[in-house]
């Protein structure tokens, strides 16, 4: 408990959840590291793609770029919308249900939960690689820091969305505030210098072109900086996480992350043409990314150098934190629909999906230990996702804007929504042409994995859907109590001899029924003594048959059964079914008494049988049965021990004290 | 269920029990294993002290052999004795509790137990040493070979101790019988050659001497080859497992075990003297045991060479198997007497005390891994115990004989009595001071460790029992029944809505007591409907306050508790607490409606908040509650499932009907 405790802090109150939720300020580290660190790895994808064409592809980087941010332009536009369409979430989940029917919300989700699965996962794996290129004496611990990098994101998102944002934003804007001033310093001296700055570190000579530039290349490109995108979707999907006004403060942070992103991106692809720099082969030695090249060439290799460097290396480690927020959060939704297993909506100690959280950290962690922490394999597979998504969402919105389009009388407002499904209709296109382009680049390189994966998830989606479909037909009750005016049940009792436990089981069951008997299991050792058994039934009938007898009750009877194979279950299963043959309109109630362990090594040296007892019974027993423990305790417990401070300081709505005078039969005096 | 069956075999009923009990063809495999397995090593490791000393010390090897030989004979003859003094267990923990007190039985268990724990890991992992230096290509799976060997034994040991007789018999036999064999070739060569027989192949040249042969060397050769006679206990710590007749069984066993014991070990004392063989520094390139060396020497390197030294190799891997025939069985004992958790003394399936083999097995599992399956320098760890136990149980025999002596009328008797004292009282003394020798010369190896180890566990043996008897003080009832005339509780039905689950439990909770309060915990979720409560007070009250009353009884109350914590215990432990202060002569019984899970899968889709309500409620409600679990199923269970066919089939002692027929309270047709 005080571990726990230590670890995620104390238990939150429900009233307290408006005060957890998100501001921009945290909002942009919590949501926004995903896509923010793309900037440092789209632009790198899209130019070692061009690496083939050598210094002439650099003049191409523009037809590359432009479009790009371009689509940044339009998906910041088109969210923003529907963010304000959709404030309670505007998730491509919820958009596609809402406007595109059941089915297509399960392809949104099975899309967006494997992409959240994997950048966690790509994210950790592609951060720790950058941060052991950066310092090769951590090789041999890689797997171990990735796990470890997992772990502290793991702990942190159980804590609360609001630490994760507040722990993470002080890496998060050393990163934006760093390179922004980096990118400031570079396109000063370009322009001072006319366009031909002279770098401080030169970056290695560009390769010799072995290709010429072509269509497909450049599509090629484009698809690989793609990358640079995926996470811009987080704020949609997370929009339940900010505080009121909802709409205002998921707006400033998409509006923040998208701006931050597009200058990133541009100043890289203007200042990389400017200085000549193109990628370098990973696999070669003295490999420096994009990046790294870039800053050595505008500030050289001094203290700002290593500062930006290092921030972006932690910020590529950070990256999974923007799936830690909105996958728990997806899943709830679509656990509440009943697609995922319930205990994904429940809501944790700290009012996060704790169950989201920890699954996803599991899931991680296979995937980062299945490929030994080196998850380049992985990446391929990777931006699909987002973009289907992309697509979907806008898709979605097209349909919604026609709806309210139809619906809508006000000449104006019918106009604004025109504009707004033209803005929606052009996202929505170009996302599918881009998704369309990735495929057709990728697929030879794993994406058909995806392809392949999605349906697999869509159906267990499904089959979980007609479980609990079933289940709830068959508890549904309609129509009053069926009130059958049922005989108290014959009651059971376990005993092991006379003792305390036995005498206690047995006054409760008194007090429940006149029937009553005790069953006494013999031969579960092969050596037992047969003389313990007839001592037994002699103190039966001299401690608690005559006494019953004299009280006036009947008394209760001790049956013994052999257990020939030393298991209580079997024997006692067929006493029940017999019992229950013999007495057709009765329940059997089967009451078992039970030491209460209160420390972990009194587990150990009690075997357990009377618990598991109960279990078996409650498997095998069938309906008429029902199991009842009657605990004994060694000390006897205390309340405050179960609930934590703040619970037992809470001031609950106190139950009316006349309900629970009422609830008994008479008046304890007169009784 | 069916791969346990498929592991372990069915399920053995108690009057089996006859039948799974060893004659001496099987006793020698299980039991023997140690004690024969221990000729490839004891004389190996007497010459391995002997190396410095050179071709001098081949002289002196009957010095340090014949004193050995005759400490067998004595153990041999004094077992013999304790056997049909202690027919049930002439153990050394039996031995030393009825004859020197409960503190030395501890002390003898403690030595025992620590030994046979090392015994498992040193037994596995010099046997595959053994096989690895044979095929250097197994060298990478050292310590999965020890893991694969330690599960076969394992395994096979839960099947039964005569499974185990019976699966090790074949190799046990083809190791005697070919060393018997060779031996016998190589004594007739030695006499053909008049003492000075021709080597097939020639043993490598003997060491030149760097020390000569003194008292020291002498005797720390003989502590090195006592290890030698580990095992030769076994047969009196296992005399529960034979078949009647128990003491003959025994004794042959014994016998069988100590005779060619003593053949190896004289064979080869006298071998290696007339071939001029010493053993070999285990740690040089192309090292050869002593056996292998003398085998090569005595039949060359043909098929019955590898046959011979591959069954040394065999039995080297097995001779854990003496571990888990007496270990579970000592703890059997210990555990009976209240000193080791009750769960080793509870008979398993096979009729074998499951979790001793089990705690046996990770116990060693655990040292192997921690030692990477080398355990050499777990060596001087071992002897310690064997000869501790040897010295304790000869001399609890001579408190024994005094005992009967002074009992003893018959003249003839009283002779008897004091020929066994005798042999008793010199059996406890050369081990007493085989035990000095030993302590004296491995002390700063290691055995200091055992030292100091042995007194923890003996304080561990007492606090346990120490706990079990406050335990049974607590629990034992003197004295008739409580009658106290109890009035019914009050029952509480923890509610998720108005559903089938509910409706059950109602009326199983009307059958019971007139007080019932269905309790509802609202504010799980922040987010919470608030109109969800309101409708099910409305639902309440029109299906169930309304029917009851017009039935007449007393409405169900329902009662809305909120948790701001979203959970559950802390409020309704608060709720059980105050109905507990309003009404301080009732008990509270909590009846909690479950869905039973009867798939694995099932599990993931559930919250278990029914069953982690129910522990809690368990763990701190206090004794005046008892909480009852209703059974849901989605599919009606069958007692079949439950059982396995043998147990199904069995014919049990039948419960007379007529007591069936009396637990109701009449005839139901009058009802």
């Amino acid at each position: 408990m005080s571990f726990l405790r230590l670890l995620l802090g104390r238990p939150l109150a429900n009233r307290e959840q408006s005060e957890r939720k998100l501001g921009p300020l945290e909002g942009v580290p919590a949501m926004g590291l995903d896509g923010l660190s793309s900037s440092a790895y789209g632009p790198e994808a899209a130019l070692t793609v061009l690496i083939p064409a050598g210094a002439a592809a650099l003049a191409w980087l523009g037809w590359v770029m432009a479009p790009i941010l371009a689509l940044l332009a339009i998906l910041y536009v088109s969210y923003r919308q529907t963010i304000r369409a959709y404030p309670a979430n505007g998730g491509a989940y919820t958009v596609s249900k809402e406007n595109l029917g059941a089915k297509a919300s399960l392809l949104a989700a099975a899309a967006l939960m494997i992409d959240y699965v994997l950048n966690v996962a790509v994210g950790i794996s592609a951060g720790v690689a950058a941060l052991v290129s950066a310092v090769p004496a951590l090789h041999a611990w890689m797997l171990t820091l990735c796990l470890a990098v997992l772990a502290l994101i793991t702990i942190i998102n159980l804590r609360g969305t609001l630490d994760a944002g507040r722990v993470f934003a002080p890496p998060t804007y050393i990163f934006v505030a760093s390179f922004l001033v980096l990118l400031a310093i570079g396109v000063s001296k370009t322009i001072a210098s006319g366009g031909h700055p002279e770098p401080v570190v030169p970056p290695p000579a560009l390769p010799e072109a072995v290709e010429t530039v072509g269509l497909w290349l450049l599509l090629r490109s484009f698809a690989a900086g793609c990358t640079a995108m995926t996470g811009v979707e987080a704020v949609s999907n997370g929009v339940s996480a900010f505080r009121e006004p909802v709409v205002k403060n998921a707006h400033r942070t998409l509006g923040i992350i998208c701006a931050i992103l597009g200058i990133l991106l541009a100043g890289i692809a203007y200042l990389v043409q400017a200085y000549g720099i193109l990628a370098m082969d990973q696999t070669q030695e003295g490999y420096q990314s994009v990046l790294s090249q870039l800053a050595g060439a505008v500030v050289g290799r001094g203290w700002f150098y290593y500062v930006a460097i290092g921030s972006v290396l932690t910020v590529l480690c950070l990256s999974a934190n923007t799936s830690f927020v909105d996958f728990p959060r997806l899943c709830h939704l679509v656990a509440q629909d009943d697609y995922l297993p319930r205990p994904f909506a429940v809501v944790g100690r700290r009012l996060v999906f704790s169950v989201g959280i920890l699954y996803l950290a599991a899931t991680a962690a296979i995937l980062l230990i299945v490929f030994g922490g080196i998850t380049d394999r992985l990446i391929p597979l990777f931006a699909i996702g987002a973009f289907l998504t992309f697509t979907m969402s806008q898709t979605g919105m097209v349909v919604h804007w026609r709806r309210e389009l139809r619906t809508a009388q006000d000449a104006r407002e019918r106009h604004f929504h025109r504009v707004r499904l033209a803005i929606n209709a052009v996202g929505a296109t170009t996302t599918a042409l881009a998704l369309a382009i990735i495929i057709a680049a990728k697929f030879t390189e794993g994406a058909w994995i995806t392809i392949l994966v999605i349906p697999c998830v869509i159906l267990l989606l499904q089959v979980i859907k007609r479980y609990y479909d079933e289940l709830d037909a068959r508890l549904r009750k309609d129509g009053p109590l069926s009130l059958v005016g049922q005989p108290p049940p014959i009651v059971l009792i376990t005993t092991e001899g006379w003792n305390r436990l036995t005498d206690k089981a047995l006054a409760f069951a008194l007090s429940l029924s006149p029937d009553v008997i005790a069953v006494h299991l013999t031969k579960l050792d092969p050596d037992e003594d047969e003389e313990k058994d007839a001592r037994l039934r002699r103190q039966w009938e001299e401690d608690v048959e005559a006494p019953a007898r004299e009280a006036g009750l009947r008394p209760p009877k001790l049956v013994m059964i052999q257990a020939p194979y030393r298991r209580f279950r079997g024997p006692l299963l067929n006493l029940i079914e017999r019992l229950e043959a013999e007495h057709p309109s009765r329940t059997i109630a089967v009451l078992i008494p039970e030491v209460v362990k209160r420390h972990w090594w009194q587990h150990l040296l009690h075997t357990h049988r009377a618990r598991r007892l109960a279990n078996s019974l409650l498997h095998y027993g069938g309906s008429r049965l029902a199991v009842m423990i009657v605990p004994w305790y060694l000390e006897e417990p205390k309340v405050e021990e179960a609930v934590e401070p703040e619970e037992a300081a809470d001031p609950e709505e106190a139950v009316p004290i006349e309900m629970l005078e009422a609830a008994g039969d008479k008046p304890e005096g007169r009784r």
